[in-house]
């Protein structure tokens, strides 16, 4: 991104209102819920808005080029977009995420497994609730601002049949960013221009992620993949589902971050830029690359005619994206 | 792997003989110099050399399948394997690298910036003398065993002229590895199969990595990428210089290492696999693969009659596979 200190900055940052009250804070006009909603509410997930949030409120600007170890604090100004499946809008898709200002900033993105419609169980449920006890569980004492330790109660929580990826990321003031990560939900951080930093996703077969499940056949916190990044003050933390990352290239989420002017922004155009190649039957997207390296493609014939299997994949699609800035004081 | 518990194994691991010297431990006769001496050893550098060494004297076995988080300790069963670049075989390539068996285990390469021949200066001096300093600084108290301190300290004491791209990991007993890269040399975790964790190269453009240099334009310890990962019993730590990962795809090496017996056999078909396609002009090597995607192809009357850049990167190629092991005794 260009700059995030430009006055006419916007930043929409996704809460659970929930979050606000459990903390016994009112919540400021400019908190309220904005133009869009972003993400439905229902009667598992607390409200889930898009709003309006002036950087201020999370973090007050000071200048410091290197903040990781040392005494002054770190956060994320986030910012999040959601674009369901094209068949799931009415219903808001399976995805689920939320953001807390927590610390430095916590955030996570559930992504439902769709295969559980066949069984005419609703894919979102497990999503949404894994994600309201995780938001609700952000301070818990047990939970120890650990992310695995926070997969770890969400996952016991969550009594709805289902299954579903999750990664989350807990930021500490000094810089260290937290991570446990369950499945194909990823993370890229930005430093100066290029990617310095990926998550590897984990799978049982192609297109079979591993997943946080009703069912015991299904993983645990045992198996999320736990990392720390220190980062520093202008890092850029890029999270999201699979929807993102099979559709959008590494050198394109460098090209759009770099080509926008503030969080909200970069999140809006990387989930269009996801959802427009999803759409598109010609695009060779990362995941028709991928399904071509495992041995899907088209029939041998059209092979000798010079095709080759391309395309973009209809997912829902979350982009969560926070820029590290300095906070000298905390909320 | 399939498995490192034969009792035929025959783990190689390539040390500092001056790390066992400073810490007043005897070499056992199992340690002396091994059929093939890897690395030769010059004024700058202490010696290097292959070695025997049973796994005994690095672990004690245990059954314990997920050490992370728990009392007892885990360590690394490292083996390692240099090819130099084919027109450097005499003076030993510029590659360095050393082991050693301080708590879990520390393993680092050091890949010396061959544009400094052009200038008269031998580009192995400064990546040797580097590793020379970090072998001999793992135990200080101002490092902390922090591999960003180690690479501060290592790199201010270093006087050699020349530029380096390195990467250090050090194991805790916990199971947490923690790493500092700068540069392309790079670091990938394998998990029952899958590479659940990778290094993302810095670099200024194409082919010009970040470097710890002589000169002050050059990177520092501030410029590393700072990371930990929760390793896991029989969890495989694959490290090597650019000339592994430019020539073999991750695919690769995950059926390079599942193939294998053990450690060292890893090692050595590895880098043989990536010695092989730095030959290959005709191998569409992961190197190649982003030079296309970078603007780099054959002229245009070529690609008119279908054909393409290819080839692998001549290059010196080490290659250091760890796995964790438990241990219920330290040395």
């Amino acid at each position: 991104m260009r700059s995030v200190k430009s006055s006419e900055e916007k930043l929409i940052l996704v809460n659970f209102i929930s979050l606000w009250r459990e903390r016994e804070m009112a919540i400021p006009a400019a908190l309220r819920p904005f133009s869009t909603v972003v993400y439905s509410a229902n009667r598992l997930t607390p409200s889930i808005s898009s709003i309006h949030r002036p950087k201020t409120l999370l973090c007050s600007s000071a200048s410091l080029s290197n903040l990781v170890g040392s005494e002054a604090g770190v956060c994320l100004s986030v910012g999040t977009h959601l674009i369901p499946h094209p068949d799931k809008v009415e219903k808001g898709g399976e995805d689920a995420f939320f953001v807390s200002n927590h610390r430095g900033g916590v955030i996570a993105v559930a992504d439902g497994v769709s295969g559980w419609a066949e069984k005419d169980v609703n894919p979102a449920l497990f999503s949404r609730e894994l994600m309201a006890h995780a938001s609700s569980l952000v301070e818990d004492e047990e939970v120890n601002y650990e992310p695995r330790s926070l997969i770890r109660k969400a996952h016991a929580a969550t009594t709805s049949i289902g299954s579903a990826t999750t990664v989350v990321a807990m930021l500490e003031r000094n810089g260290i960013l937290k991570m446990a990560n369950v499945g194909d939900c990823g993370v890229r951080i930005i430093r100066r221009g290029q990617i310095v930093f990926s998550t590897s996703p984990q799978e049982h077969y192609f297109d079979c992620p591993f997943q946080l499940s009703s069912e015991a056949a299904g993983q645990t916190f045992l198996d999320a993949t736990v990392m720390t990044v220190e980062l520093m003050e202008e890092d850029t933390v890029v999270m999201g589902s699979d929807g993102l990352f099979d559709n959008v290239y590494d050198t394109e989420i460098l090209a759009v971050v770099d080509s926008c002017d503030n969080v909200a922004d970069a999140a809006k155009a990387l989930a269009n830029l996801a959802h427009s190649h999803s759409k598109d039957s010609s695009f060779d997207s990362p995941y028709s690359q991928e399904a071509r390296a495992r041995g899907f493609d088209v029939p041998w014939w059209k092979k000798f005619m010079g095709m080759k299997l391309t395309g973009g994949k209809l997912d829902d699609i979350t982009v969560i994206i926070g820029q590290v800035e300095s906070s000298l004081s905390s909320l």
